[in-house]
């Protein structure tokens, strides 16, 4: 039965399977239950199958643990967990649940992208390009002139290169993915499917005869190591010079960075948000989904954005900020506080204008 | 000429033509007019051409009638159409334009995708994949290992399905689209070109040395029968366990869904709308262009969110909200209507104020 | 040394180079400085290596030339700049420095995309397609019947057009582009990568059982000449007639154009823009990044909304507005500017209230 072979446990273990002895080991934990007892998914309790582990990390998690259908559960230390029937199930006791859950996420994350060592016969590639023989082409890519590709990175189907772009160790580059020419990704770089790296940026002048006159965009995208961007975002080319995102940065999804923004290490830039031409994000800057920052803006290192927050003036370094325009955060909230009072407020003022006036009208002389 | 038998007509009718008797029996509408004529498409009074039917919904359109070359026009029965020529046009009187328009929509409606039945010979399908053969499966399409697809899909060339992949009958994925391993299609589902379905989460935690530590995500997406989602739009697998759209829910262009959220039933998403991680939205929610809800806020059932408002707390079921932050839509106005008079106010309460400290100073005994 | 003849000037100078004198005709410009000088890449200031030329616009940018690297400046005029070695670099003299800045971009530009004319062997176009034999058809793209492709267009690779489709003379429709049936493109359109032009739109009725009916989009997209279309935006075809978007139109990355929409002549859409079912946007309006406009509603010629700015009314011609709900420019910011001081007001009010409630009491003349 090939087909049972593929049979995805709905809970993502793609056939692993581990003893409760074993993930104990792993975790650090101590075991109330039976070490047999063999783990092959990891789900929330109230999605848990009869082979799943879970974890439970607050009271009102501890008690749900009876109802749940889950075989283990990674528990906070001291957390009391009622009803538990050590006969049947185990609890595996941990300093920090959500540490032990990333751990559990990792064990039976399924092995990468299934695209094998070596360029597929389907894919298109130039005979100056340089492929490292680790390195993994899916069906149906272009690779185009003077490419470099590194060791054991992974290029899905569908994803198409431009001539002269170099790309590191150990990357990732999920299906229909664009990479346009001369631009340079390092080691460890991660991109999800359908996004656009190195597309024109968007500049124009008048034409002088009522049109505008493109203006060509010749300088690249530089994307440093360790860096990951989500699905359908899209990064512009320098008009010259580069566009860079600097190591460490995460890019979520449908985010617009424009030409020549510089992003610093370790940013973190949540979907849907925009940075327009020349920006400058300086090193762990955090930026919530939907943020805005206006052209030649800069970002102080360690400034946060709330989700959908505009910024048309530079940011110092550590500030957070809200709104449209950004508005310093405690501000912020003041103002909406005040701002639910408004229409009261009108009247009132509204009601000491008028006894004003029937009081000048009282102490009028006349 | 093949090139004529192609030749479209713009406003979309792919070779199809009816009688005016033919169209008013299948609307249930009484024709003034001749009804041996042919129409062959459909189109607005401004646009219509000489063998095109319109549709007349309120006094004004008829007004238009005479200067429209349309050739006949679904009109709401009691509307009073001026210099109507019943003998070389034709008007079939319905009880609702409107309905009739669908109608009429349906009826031009070109037959859908191009692509035929079978494995087109340049698609990449593994021999593990369980293909319904009614299934139309486009050039250059990748189907991984240990997919099943069912009967009457179509997949349009260019898509890329990732291992273990379950769609289920009547779909149409179109061009370019990605599905990524293990995500659940029902019946009848419709997704646009190049939108990503499956892709990671955004998730990461300090690694302990300045950079980040990406949280695997090892769930799914799971999407109900009959939900429609539009082009470029994006949604992301589960940490663990899934993220779910339920049952008839719509969603437009470029919509971020984050990991583990769920959509009930009969949901309408427009276009740029972004759901952060874990959010809830209940059955028959309305969500507004460019709406955004922060993770793990819940939406509860018929709540409608205007376009541009963002969602920072809980919102409760049937409640109408406006702004970012979210306020009540009533309040919301207020609020808008007293801000307009916001620096008028700055300047009365100031006046006020003076004037209480010159009446303070005039009542001063000493 | 294959690989060297593609190594690129990370700043785009795809092996071209000019002398300083070619540069200085070109520019119509006066030289400080030795005309033999040869140039062959163009950067920053700050950025540029040994053989770039760079500009100086400004008298900050003045006081940097002496730590610059570059060989060459362009120059305005009469800018004074400081400790200029004539024998050794060249500074060109010109009226306006942002001009020879373009002029310098075009010459530097690497040439367009490297597709070839004629149809690849891996491309699948339908024998009733009618393309121009200058026209460049890269691998993996599919044309499908009845299309008209004009002369010197190149379609690179991964792009997938529907039926009937026709596309002017030299356009460029970047790789993963999808265009789906009927749609028509004028002359010297450009479209970046994974584009979707011509999805369904985004209309449905109830179906009277609780879900959703959706309507038949029977119409196209026209895109008239001279059009630039930026990467992950999605155009929707009209439920029936056009979505026209206007000669000369920019529109930039993630945005979208819902069905029925009609933009004018020479409009520019910032990133992120949504333009709702049936908007109307009359020549030369410029909409900023992120903003939306609401279904049917009208923008007149030449109005200009701010980034982030939300339209729910007709917009006047000519007419400045910012925010969400928007409002004319001015107002907008005097609000802001009160909005600041509102915390306070507030306060100040109480306090006022306070005061007459006491002096009310102290004139109760009981």
């Amino acid at each position: 039965m090939t087909q049972q072979a593929h049979d995805p446990a709905i809970n993502g273990a793609a056939g692993k399977s581990f003893t409760v002895g074993a993930l104990a080991q792993r975790l650090g934990a101590a075991v109330e239950g039976p070490e047999s007892l063999v783990v092959s998914g990891l789900n929330a309790l109230d999605l848990a199958g009869p082979t799943d582990i879970s974890f439970i990390g607050s009271d009102s998690y501890a008690a749900r643990w009876v109802e749940s259908k889950a075989l283990a559960a990674a528990v906070t230390q001291d957390l009391i967990v009622p009803g538990h029937d050590a006969n049947r199930r185990a609890l595996l006791r941990v300093p920090n649940a959500d540490l032990a859950l990333a751990e559990l996420l990792t064990l039976f994350a399924p092995v990468g992208s299934p695209v094998r060592p070596g360029i597929h016969p389907d894919a298109t590639v130039d005979p100056t390009a340089n492929i490292d023989e680790s390195a993994a082409i899916g069906a149906r890519v272009t690779i185009a002139a003077g490419c470099r590709i590194g060791a054991r990175t992974v290029i899905e189907p569908g994803v198409q290169i431009g001539s002269d772009v170099v790309i590191g160790d150990d990357c990732t580059i999920r299906a229909g993915v664009v990479i346009r020419e001369r631009c340079v990704l390092g080691h460890r770089v991660s991109i999800h499917p359908n996004s656009v790296i190195g597309s024109d940026g968007f500049g124009y002048r008048p034409d002088g005869r009522g049109g505008m006159q493109k203006l060509p965009h010749i300088g690249i995208v530089e994307i440093h190591d360790d860096v990951e961007i989500g699905s359908c975002t899209t990064i512009d080319r320098a008009k010259f010079g580069k566009t860079v995102i600097g190591a460490h940065t995460k890019i979520d999804n449908l985010v617009q960075i424009g030409h020549n923004v510089r992003i610093g290490r370790c940013c973190v830039l949540a979907s849907q948000t925009g940075l327009a031409g020349t920006v400058v994000v300086e090193d762990y800057c955090q930026l919530g989904a939907k943020s805005g920052v206006a052209d030649h803006r800069r970002l102080g290192a360690g400034a946060r954005l709330a989700a959908m927050t505009g910024v048309h003036k530079d940011i110092e370094a550590g500030a957070e900020v809200v709104g449209a325009p950004a508005t310093d955060r405690r501000l912020f909230w003041q103002i909406q506080a005040a701002l639910r009072k408004l229409p009261e407020l009108v009247r009132t003022v509204a009601r000491l204008e008028q006894q004003e006036r029937r009081s000048g009208e009282d102490s009028d002389p006349a």
